[in-house]
């Protein structure tokens, strides 16, 4: 069992070392970002994916960016700090992570006397938000694995394990390696994901990895897994959550949250509370990325699986409505909407 | 437009002629099939597909060997064709289609007087099979156009064109080719299929190949389609149909068939009326075929994108319960369970 490290800041060299993901599991590459550029392509090309792993890299580009700039200019540098945020938050629209590190990052940035306090207050920052994270996973790991029976079966979907966050736990596989830890036996279904195949190359590689019985379905098998295996819970992770309980998550989510509910089987949203969007009344406020057609064409075939004269649908998420889920699984407890900001107080 | 021949029997050559449908839609290559092993690799290795297809290509199969072993003494020939029969109906299990041509192609064929009749009369069974599938196509091709507004949107899944068949409209696709030249507009959603692919490379490539407006999602998409947009039906094939009206299609039909209901989308299983087994009661008494995980891990990659350690499950077929299906049509008409022989003698 190898240790995965998603993601590290080397405050020495100010260089950000990630694991390549795109290369998983073939090869367990670590990667150096050592510009705000390589930072973006990291998070645009899906390098670093997973909703709160992308708010973590985005707070260390910032805070390594602003280092190497040796702005000693108090207006200068917030000037450069705010052209930074603007251009990674373009890198994906769908994760509230991202808007909400780049927010956390900045806010009140501008109250710190000199160029230095602020150079030397974005690292910090960042540094808090990665152990933040940790906590993060703890408690939804804590809370989650009280659901599960001694012997449980999970089926989750896309990848909300360690490899979407800052190394630690996950937050839709936490309540699987808390359970384990406790002495629970858990066995996992993983559906594969498509096109870009996260649940097939990393939930399954990171669960085997850490010892965890692992079984993969390609996404259309859920209707017939459902309707023949027992599943105790479902668990995914999620990239906005509405004020009424709404949320956006890997494209497919939609989907199998219809045949929980049809077949009756728990389905929870494991998510830290910070991606719940204050300012998303439902999911007709959230926004949805649409990514190249080539990754369903031949992304990962070199060769065109479909024929050019096809018009191919790629959205990257899909929004869940609130009816379909069980309970979010957060850091502070199990939850239910309608959220408003005075809960999170 | 090409016209696609999907199989073709040369009687003077005594050879089969597919389409090797591996290939599409990157190559369209023309396979000739001229021994009983070839025919049972091409329905076992996926060359020819689709329940009709399968049926006549076994059936000429089994023809062609016959004429082939050139045996004079009746009882020899009849032992042959018994063991051929046997041997090619182990090439796939879960469509009835195969069992049932080869049961036409051999009863009461010992009451033939010679073992040249008996020859004879196998090529004459094959080519009315063969035909009879075009008249079928052409029946449910009629009775479904009826169904659709004259600008429809149709939503299938895995291939049932005319791929699937002896060149002739398909099953699932005919009513989308025949309210096209009743002068309907129709567009279709097709679903890619995973793992194979046959709605990816086959439903696409056949239907922009009519000019039909054609647009490809991955499987884990239907969710997000039939919460976002107008989707008037959805047409699939299948395999098999137990009398109670439960039935076995591609892996991923009864996943389509809940998110069916619960959008109260019209959802037709198109399918001859000789797919009905009346020997099945129900969805229990479905034998489902399991594939090579190889299929999910890395057969469209050339590198495996799962890790080795990982356990892979891969039905090729599931069942969906009748109370999912808004009909049944076949070339008798629209039906609905329970299926008796009486009803169709």
């Amino acid at each position: 069992m190898e240790k995965l490290v998603t993601i590290q800041y080397d405050q020495y060299a100010n260089e950000i070392i990630i694991i390549n993901q795109t290369k998983l599991p073939g090869n367990l590459e670590y990667k150096t970002l050592k510009t705000l550029e390589d930072v973006w392509i990291a998070i645009n090309h899906l390098e670093v994916r997973g909703a709160p792993l992308i708010g973590i890299t985005a707070a260390y580009g910032l805070a390594m960016h602003i280092k190497k700039c040796h702005l000693t200019d108090k207006g200068l540098i917030l000037n450069e700090i705010n052209k930074a945020k603007v251009y990674l938050g373009s890198a994906r629209p769908t994760a509230v992570n991202l808007e909400n590190a780049l927010k956390n990052m900045t806010e009140k940035i501008a109250e710190f006397p000199s160029a230095h306090a602020i150079q030397v207050n974005l690292i910090e920052r960042a540094f808090s938000l990665h152990d933040e994270d940790k906590k993060i996973s703890e408690c939804i790991g804590h809370f989650g694995a009280d659901i599960l029976p001694e012997n449980g079966t999970v089926l989750t979907y896309c990848n909300a394990g360690l490899l979407a966050t800052g190394n630690h736990l996950g937050t839709a596989l936490a309540p699987v390696y808390t359970a384990l830890s406790l002495g629970k036996k858990v066995e996992v279904y993983a559906c594969e994901t498509r096109p870009v195949l996260q649940g097939a190359r990393l939930t399954t590689f990171e669960l085997v990895n850490a010892g965890v019985p692992t079984t993969l379905i390609a996404d259309n098998m859920i209707g017939w897994l459902l309707s023949t295996k027992k599943i105790d819970a479902i668990f995914v992770g999620c990239d906005r959550v509405a004020k009424n309980g709404d949320f956006a998550n890997k494209i497919g989510t939609h989907t199998l949250a219809v045949l929980a509910k049809a077949y009756r089987v728990p389905f929870y949203v494991c998510t830290p509370s910070t991606t719940i969007d204050f300012d998303a009344a439902s999911k007709e406020d959230i926004v949805i990325e649409y990514r190249d057609a080539e990754e369903i064409r031949s992304m990962w075939y070199k060769k065109p699986m479909v024929d050019n004269r096809v018009n191919i649908i790629n959205p990257s998420f899909d929004c869940t409505g609130a009816e379909f889920v069980t309970g979010f699984i957060t850091e502070r407890g199990i939850i239910q909407p309608p959220f408003t900001r005075e809960c999170f107080r």
